[in-house]
Parts: C-alpha cells; structure tokens; sequence
C-alpha cells in the first residue's frame, strides 16, 4: 500500500495516492477528474478552483490536517489580489498535496457542466462544446533547429495539452507571427475539434492570456421566422435571444411556393440564398449587440431547418424537393466554414454545424427535436408535434421511432386568416365564449387582462386589439364549436340558428365577430367560414401525419403528446383536443416542449457528443412520406371534420360536452369538395 | 491444387488460379496487379487493355490454348468501332477467363507508370497523383429509403472502388442533383485524396463518363522567373511549359530588398503577394491556352520557391524572414485550396501543395531539388548547387544531407551586370578569347554559329546582339582570367599592361569590349570592372556556402558536383571552376541537373507517395545557417581571388593554364575593401 498521500475528490468520488507536492491539478488529471483549466496550470486562468476539506471524514475513512496543503502562494495571492478568489477556495495548479486531503471540485470548475435547461421538461446536456479556449507557451524560434512558428505552435498543443492533428486557415498563419511576438510566445487559441474526425482547427488566436470568451450562435431557421440564441461556449449560458422575420416570404409564404418560385424563375433559388444569408448576417450583428459582445467572438453556428430551407441555407436549388421522389441533394450532417455560407459578420473561421436531414420532408428541425425531445430513450410512446407551417411529427419510443412532416401551411401561425396576425402584442391570443349568451372575452398579447375586466381597455390602449394569432384562433375555433356555433362538420350557423346576433351573414356563409373596434378608427374581428376551412385543412393534416404514424406502428393511441414550437407552447392541450388536431390523450398527458427544434440546437452547440448522438439516432429512424401514403389522403378526409361527442375521443369526451348541432349550409365554403345539401 | 484455369500476368510475374468466368480485370485485382480502370469495369473507360499469348510457356509451365479468354464480345466490339482497339489487345473486363492464360498488361494499361524523365540523368518516378477519375454508377432516389443524392454518391464510391471518407465542397453539392440526373445517375469525379489523411475529397464531377483529362501544374516560383509545366495527371506527360518574370521585381531584385519593401512599405507585403498571383492566374490561363485544355481541368498545383517567395505567396509578411532568427510562419509542406491562394484560373476547387521549407534561408526550392536529385540516396558525396538569385546548396550522402542557402545575388543571372540580361534571344551565351591576340568569338541565344562564322551576322539579323546573360557572363569572367586580362584578385588590365586595344580606361580603371554594335545602332558590350565585382561577391558567395557545407560535414573535397537550376544549365563546368564557383573536382564529375527544383515539382505533382518522402527528407537534413556562421564570412573573403595555379584547385590546373599577371590598380573598385596599393 502506498505511503503517499490520500487524494479524494469530491462529487466524483475519485481517489488515488500521489507524492507530497503533487498539483492537485495535476492529481485530478491522472485520475481523471473533470477540473477545468485554460492556462494549463499557470495560474493565469483560475479555471481550477477546488475547495479543500480540513477535519474528519469517516466516510472516507480520512483526517484531514490544517497543512494537508501547501500553503497559500504568490500566485494565489495575486489572482486574490487581482480578481478575488472565494473564501476557502485554492487554485488547483497552486496548492499541491502534503497529506491526506478531500477536495471538493465546485460546479463552476468542472469542464462537463449540465447546463442547457429546458423550462418545461428540465433536460441538462452535458458541456461538450467543439471549440475551446488553450493557452500555451511557445518555444522561441532558434537558428539552429529552424522550424516554423506554426509547428512550434503545433509541439506546445502537443505538449502542453495532448492535442495532435492541428491545422489552421491562411489568415490565422497570416497572423500568428505577430501574435505570438506581441504575446512573448504566448498565446491563446481557439481549438475547433471535428466530432466525425480527429483533426483540430485553429479558428482565432489572441496574444498571451486571453480574458475574453468565445460564443455560438444556435439558430433555428424557420419558414416564417429566423430564431437565434448566443450562448457562452464555455457554460452555455445564453446571452441573448433574437429573432427576424425570415426575408423569403416575400418569395413565397409556405415552402411549396418558394420550391415553385424556384422552378419558375431562372437564379430564383440564388435569390433567396442570398436574402436568408444577408439576414443571418445582420441578425448575428443585432445578437451580438444585444449580448454586448464583439461579433468576431462568435465561432460557432448551429442550424436547424426543415429541407427546403436547409437547401436554400447551403445555396442547393429546392427543385428536387418540390416532386417526387424527393431528393435531397445530401442527408448527413454538415460540417462546414461559416465563409461557405457567407456568413461573414462573425468570426472569419467560424464553423457551421447543420443538423442532419431525416428526409425529404423530414428536416433536420425534426432532427433538433429529436435530439431534444428523446424519443428513442422514452419508456411510453410519444407523439411529437412541432408545429409550425409544416408540422413535424415523430412518434415513438426506445424500441422504434417513426418520423414524417406534414404540410399544415401558415394558417396555425395566423397566416391565411382573415383577422389573423403573427404572435405579436395586440394579438387575440386566448378566446372563450360563453355557451349560454354566445358572447366571447378575450385577452391579447401584452396584457394579463380578460376582456370583460373594466380595466381591459386601458391596459390594451398602447398596443390596441389588432388581430388574433394562431393559438387565438384555435381557441376561437374550438370555443365556436363548443358554444355550437359551428357544428361538426365546420359550418358556422346563422344568427337565426345559432340565437346571436355575433352571427353575420357573409357572402352566402356566416362569420362570427369578436370584436369590432372600427369606431375608434380599429380592425373588426371576425372569424369566417374561409378561416374554419383554413383551420380545419392544417389540423386534418397534422392529425393525418399522426395517425399515419400510428397506423405504421401499428397503435390505435398514444401514451402522450408533446406540442413542440414555439407556437406549440401557447396551444391549449383542451382547445387542441377539440379541434381534433391531436389524437385523444388524457389532457395531463399533454405537455409543452416549447421551442423543442431551438433546444435542439443549443444542444447540438454545446455537445460534440450530442452530434454524434444525433447523427447515429437519425440512421435508426423510420422515415414515413405521407405524399405518397394513400392512407395519408384517406386520413386527411376523415380529420376533416370537427369532432362530434360520438368521436373516439374518451378523453374529450368527458372533459367537455360538444352539442349536436347541424347547420343547413346555402352553400358550402370549401370548392365543392363536400356532398351539397339541399 | 485447384483445377481451376491458372492465370499469369506480365511483366508482373503474378499468377493465380481463377474460376472459370472471372474477368480478366477482376483476377489483376485479387491479385495486386497494376491494371487500371476509370471505369470500374463496365467497357467503357477501355483503359485496362490487356495483350493475350497464346502457345507454349515452358518458362511458366502452361500452354495456352486458342480459347483459353471468353470470345471478344459486342462491348469490345463497339468500343473498337467507336475508338478502335490495337491489335491483338483485349477489353480486360470483358475478356473472362476460360482457361490457362497468359496475359501482358502493357505499359499504358497501368497505372503507376514511370514517367517523371530528366534530360540528364534519367530519373524516372512513378505515378501516384493525388487526383484522379473514377466513373460510378449511383442508385436513383427512393422515397422509402430517403438519403441525399451526395450520401448515395459516397455509397456507390464505397462499393465500387472501396473508397470511404468522401467529402465535397458546397459548390459540388449545389451542382450534384443536376449532373446526376443529366447522367442518368452515372458520373465521373475528381477526387484527389490527402497524402497525410484518409479524406477523399471531390475536386470536380462531369454528368455520364468524362472522356476528358485532368492536369495539373507544377510551378518553380522564383524570385526572377516563374516556371510552370502543366502535366496530365494520367501519365504525368508535360502538355505546355511556359514562363513568366516575377512581377515581383518592380518591388525590389533580389529577396532581400522585397523584405525591406515590406518592411518599409505599410501593405507592401499584400501588394506583392497580389502581384504575384495575378501573374500566376495569368500564367496558367495561357499555358491552359498553349495545352488547348479548358483552364478548369487544372485541378492541382504543386509550388516550389524559396522562402521569401513562399510567404508572399501565401499572404504571409516575410518580415521575420529579414532578421535573425529568421523564422518562418511555417516550414511543413502545405496542403490548401487554390482559392486560398486566389488562384481563380483554374478549377474552383483545385488543391495546391506546397513543398516543405527546410529553414528560414533554404525554401521549397531547396527541398524539391532534394526531392530531383536525391543526395539522400546517393552512393558518393554530392555538392548539389541550384543556382539562382540565391543559391541553393545541399551537400550529403546517404548517411547525411546538409543544406544552406547563399545570397549570390541576381548577377549571376545577368542582373546587376552592365551590359546583362536574361537569357533570351539575342544575349551572347558562349564566349571565348583567344590567349595570343586576346579578341572574342561568341554565340548568342538564337544562333548556333560562332561569332567568326562568315554567315553570323546575317544569322543574327533578326534577334540582333542585345547583352550578355548569366552563363555569358561567367565565361567572359573565367576567359578573361585565362586569356590574362585578369589578374587573381579580379583587376582588369590596361591595354598597355594587356597588349590590346580591347582593354578601355573606364574611369580609374578599365573595361574590356566585346562587341561595338553602335555603328548599326546595337549596345556597346563590355565587361566593367563593376561587373567583375559582381561576379566576384556572387561566385565568394556560392563558394563560401559550399565551404562552410564541406566544414559541417568534415570533408574537403567531394565527389561529384551538380549543378541545378535553369542557369546551371548553361554553365560550362569548366569555366565554373576556373571562376572558383565551385569546389575542384575531376571536370566528368560535374553534371548538370537542369531545372532540379522544377522537376521536384513535377515529381510531387505525379506522385503523393513523392509527397510525404520529401517531408521526410526534409526533417532528416541537417540545416545551416549562413548568415550567423562566422565561417561564412571568412570563406566570404578567401573566396574572393580567381584563382592562382598556385590555388588548391588539382583538377583545375590539370586542365587550364592560368597566368601569373598581376595588375597594379590606379585604385580599386570595390569600394577599400582590398589594400589600396601604390
């Protein structure tokens, strides 16, 4: 048994006897304890901050004495000096062992932080992140053995800190003689490291000990909106969040028509590359103001997208997605330079990570999801719905997942209503109407306040009632039904059938106001018969895509379901149920995933494991391609309807009452497609 | 033993027993032998022709029989009516085997081909170019098993030349779905392979099978010319040669003043590096020109240059090249895009090499002159001097290289001369002087008569008599020793002390006239005392570097003498030693290695496994520093005589007589260096 000392570190757990005057930095490498360090032990950084335990320990069958450390140093004292060091705390490099002592490795010291958290569901990831900070000292050239700065450079990675295959850009050898002389050979580098492969890249050097910190940018570029998250590459702590319109709508509102805009004109495609590049550049810009960092810091990007956009991202005309049999021009995961993408407002060398595409319609946003969400790993079958203009849907559990998306269109994000807006202060966001007197309250966006409060108008003064968003008019539309205002099969009754005067003729169809504000100079908001067709369309597909799932997997029901999107988050479970958007679960046993395609990405920024994870669980996944799944249609046809309290819905059933009503439509609002009645 | 037919390949001497049907092609690979193929196999490349022997083979013990292959078949056919087949030759993927068989692989039908001539001594190297074409045939897309196109590509690479680790860059993928579909899912691609790692990476794709060819250039970057010879990648032939002058020079002649322009100039370093390469793109679009190839067909380039021209090359200031310790950014080869190096001539995604430096004075140059003339192999000890500008020095055997560079100077070269200039039409190349009446005879670039010849003036008509170029000028010097208008420490004699008119007072000292063409409005040629000087630093220069080689090795004399570079070329061996150049050495045992450094080049443009022999090479050489080497110095000035027949020059005074003449200077021109004498 050895004589040396007794190290134990404490959460892990780890031991090990090392000889009076070992580092404990030096201690907790050899036994593999994740305590961080930057400078490589200078004590520069004070990265490696340990707490040492003084006393008993029964536990560890241990005393600690005072001086089981050595004492407090010059270096210490410094930094101390300098910056502060917590009370008790040492610097790791510093104090080196003299006897049997436990060492407590606080969080913020360890390099694996868990730290991507989720508001809903409370899921950690572990800190993995491809880019990190290195300091080291680089010998000085000499005559007499004449290498390169480069090399040089190359020998103290690998000696200082184990690193082999490094390879750098022009610009960074462009740079490095100056860098490393004005730093007396010493210098800190950024150090990229491919997850699929072993080489490292140098993405930015700084001379000496660099105090700054490095950032990625997780984005999830949607057909709508561009949603982006800074977060610190060492903590994953995000900065700032931003988000833009994405400027290609004014190409085409959903992705069939900017497939279509691409068909028919020449360089199309060029185009709308370049409008989403130019407005990545400048929201990389406005990130980096908000987080007040220098946009050169940022050297990571990570993109989630469905294919059309994924296509459009890379520069890859989305022709072959716009038909049969779909082909994507490449599936895997992307590793590139940002410079590929123009992406030129961030660090030169910064690196872009594009999640894997499932399939053609299936994109690597479904991809993010799955990586947040789990499916894989989950006991019970989930049902995953990340809705958004096109909805993706994963349905699964760890002995199998299945995956497909489903052409909802805009109109669950306000698009294509006639009062509908985007999700934005002013906008209808929750409805309820009274089933006795048919009349609605209502709240917007911006206030806390119900309609019917006296202080309603006052609070909403500053932002007005300008519209209602996509999860306004769900409620809207479920509470019509509920209030038998609409009957099953989407016909909204007139004024005579349905006893409110909230009923107004429109055309040869009814529409139902909910709010006219036209006598001080606002919009009259109404709900139309073209608005339920709408409705109805997007929520027959997504139920469609889902029982299109479950008929592949060969279930009549689900254990739960997961709205995903950010829309998702606003939906009410209730309201969703009722409208037959998602098949009947207990209403506890649906939850909000929130933004679940942007948690993924964030992951996938901090986690060069959560890549690997991502890529492997994508191969394993079933791809289903509704386009082509007669079944697809026939369910389409079927979900067409609102459902009637005799619908297989138990778990509706008994939480609400849905009336019988049956309104005689003159005409039918939907191009024919069903049967006329007389 | 098998029954099965026994199959035996020339000039291999490989055998092996195959089942009947095996293709001919399928049997040279189960068994290593060097059959090529683009095509995989599918008759359409026709580059694995094969030659069949029929009859008895006593020295391999089998007899063939008449139908010992498959009958030609309607593939061969085809192919022989579209292209024809020679004679006697076979299609060796269609061709099956039916019994015992002999069969020839003729050189063409081989891929690694020894190619890479030199004039002088016949060095022949093997092919193994980093890019070549392989023709695939790629599964069509299917909605149920949805990967990407580019996925489906690395497959079909995987499984039809076991090839793994593909990459691509983005300009690839965005053109992959349409030559996919315009090939009907069969293509050809460039795919050039990393000589230090497993990744494949697609340089170019052409839609069905490319009947076209891939080139590359192999460019010796020099401080005075650029060189570049365009070689096809298949076969390693050089298709076009051409030169241009390093725009370089308006910032300065020789190295060191183009550092001091960096140095003094804010972004003189960027001027010249974008000088530089202009020049290049300029150069290969007319040697694309010249080789009637379309300049995208250039999809390598290898460079080789000293390090000054290195780091303006690659962007990078060659300040720190200036001053001790003279470090280089980098010294390890290089493996880079060409679009790094704004080499948009050729292919967009064309790689360059680099060759590795071997110390901050002795460049890539150096090491593709050790790559061409291999001391490292070398039986004897060899002094290798690559004269340029700078001159290149390497000195070894197979148990040890040295190497230094010395600052020679562009005299040499015809710069810095009164009456010098490059070697081009017109420039006297060839000088004698007759010892007793002391008048010249000549021949110029352009001409092969002698200046005597009844017929030169009218042969010189056209190019007229415009200067005298490098090799000229060193004749001149080393004649005018013989013929005693020089004295050993370099004076020129007065017509008095010389008996001929031809020695012209020029200021305090004189001049000696070789040609008067003012009459017919030509240049007056002379050699000046000046130019003497200049000859003189130079050939002290080149001496002292060879010297201080020979000190570090503990030898003094070698074995044999090569003299590399364009201008070495030119130089008679002779006159070289009479000048005192060069070390003594028997006058057989100087040999001329022509352009070394540019066959270095086209010895790593054919040949990766060249590649990582020459970085090998170069780790292994020992590098010395002339300018911090207080011998240098002293060589310097030991060095600066031409030489006694006292000199310890054995095989020099075996051969030429040398006059004692001793001229007295009115005063010197070098500036008091020398003893001024009364």
């Amino acid at each position: 048994m050895s004589t040396d000392p007794l190290v134990i570190f404490t959460p892990s757990g780890k031991r090990g006897h090392f000889p009076v005057g070992t580092p404990i930095l030096t201690a907790a490498r050899q036994l593999g304890v994740d305590l961080d360090s930057v400078c490589g032990g200078r004590g520069i950084c004070s990265k490696c901050q340990i707490t040492p335990s003084y006393g008993e320990f029964p536990k560890h069958g241990v005393t600690v004495s005072d001086d089981a450390l050595s004492e407090w140093n010059s270096v210490e004292d410094r930094y101390d000096h300098i910056r502060g060091l917590p009370k008790d705390r040492r610097l790791g490099c510093q104090a080196t062992v003299q006897g049997d002592v436990v060492i407590d490795v606080p969080p913020e010291s360890q390099v694996h932080r868990q730290v991507v958290r989720k508001a809903a569901t409370a899921r950690d990831i572990i800190m993995a992140p491809a880019t990190h900070l290195y300091y080291v000292e680089v010998h000085e050239p000499d005559m007499h053995e004449p290498s390169g700065d480069f090399e040089r450079l190359k020998d103290a990675l690998r000696e200082q800190w184990q690193i082999e295959g490094v390879c750098a850009p022009m610009n960074i050898l462009h740079r490095l003689q100056k860098a490393l002389r004005k730093g007396e050979w010493k210098i800190t580098i950024a150090l990229h490291k491919g997850h699929r492969d072993s080489e490292h890249r140098i993405l930015d050097i700084f001379p000496g000990f660099y105090e700054g910190r490095i950032y990625g940018l997780a984005i999830d570029l949607g057909s709508t909106t561009i949603a982006a998250h800074l977060c610190d590459l060492r903590n994953g702590n995000v900065i700032a969040s931003s988000g833009v319109m994405n400027p290609q709508i004014r190409f085409g509102e959903d992705l069939m028509s900017r497939v279509s805009y691409a068909m028919m004109n020449p360089g199309g495609d060029r185009e709308m590359t370049s409008a989403v590049r130019t407005a990545l550049n400048a929201l990389a810009q406005s990130i980096a103001v908000e987080g007040q960092i220098d946009p050169t810091q940022i050297v990571e990007t990570v993109f989630v997208c469905n294919p059309v956009m994924h296509h459009l991202l890379l520069g890859i005309d989305p022709v072959e997605l716009g038909q049969a049999p779909f082909a994507l021009a490449t599936s895997e995961s992307l590793s590139l330079a940002a410079s590929e993408l123009e992406l030129t407002s961030i660090n030169e060398n910064a690196r872009v990570f594009v999640l894997p595409c499932i399939a053609g319609h299936v994109g690597a946003d479904a991809a993010a999801v799955a990586l947040s969400e789990e499916p894989n790993k989950s006991e019970d079958l989930a049902l995953i719905v990340d809705v958004g203009t096109n909805a993706e849907i994963l349905l699964g559990n760890k002995t199998r997942v299945l995956a497909c998306s489903s052409p909802t269109g805009p109109a669950f994000e306000g698009a294509q209503i006639s009062s509908g807006q985007r999700a934005a202060p002013g906008a209808i966001e929750r409805l309820e109407i009274d089933p006795a007197t048919k009349e609605p309250r209502f709240k917007v966006i911006g206030s806390d306040l119900w309609s019917d409060d006296p202080a309603f108008v006052e609070a909403t003064a500053a932002t007005g009632i300008t519209g209602i968003c996509g999860s306004g008019i769900i409620e809207a539309v479920a509470e019509m039904r509920l209030a038998g205002l609409l009957d099953a099969r989407g016909l909204i009754g007139s004024a005579e059938q349905t006893g409110t005067d909230r009923c107004l003729p429109e055309g040869r169809t009814h529409s139902y106001l909910i709010w006219d504000g036209t006598a001080s100079g606002g919009p009259r908001i109404t709900v139309t018969q073209g608005d339920i067709r709408a409705i109805q369309l997007a929520k027959s597909a997504l139920y469609a895509g889902a029982r299109l799932l479950m008929n592949e997997m060969g279930v009549d029901t689900v254990d739960r379901v997961v709205l995903a999107g950010a829309f998702g988050a606003h939906i009410s479970p209730k309201h969703a149920m009722i409208l037959g958007m998602i098949p009947d679960v207990p209403l506890d046993k649906v939850q909000s995933a929130g933004n679940a395609a942007g948690t993924g990405a964030r992951i996938a920024l901090c986690s060069i494991e959560a890549r690997a994870q991502i890529e492997a669980t994508v191969r394993e996944i079933t791809k289903v391609e509704t386009a082509i799944e007669p079944r697809f249609q026939e369910h389409f046809v079927n979900a067409n309807a609102i459902p009637h309290a005799t619908d297989p819905f138990p778990n509706l059933n008994g939480i609400v009452a849905l009336p019988q009503v049956n309104f005689n439509a003159k005409t039918d609002g939907d191009g024919g497609r069903r049967r006329r009645r007389g």
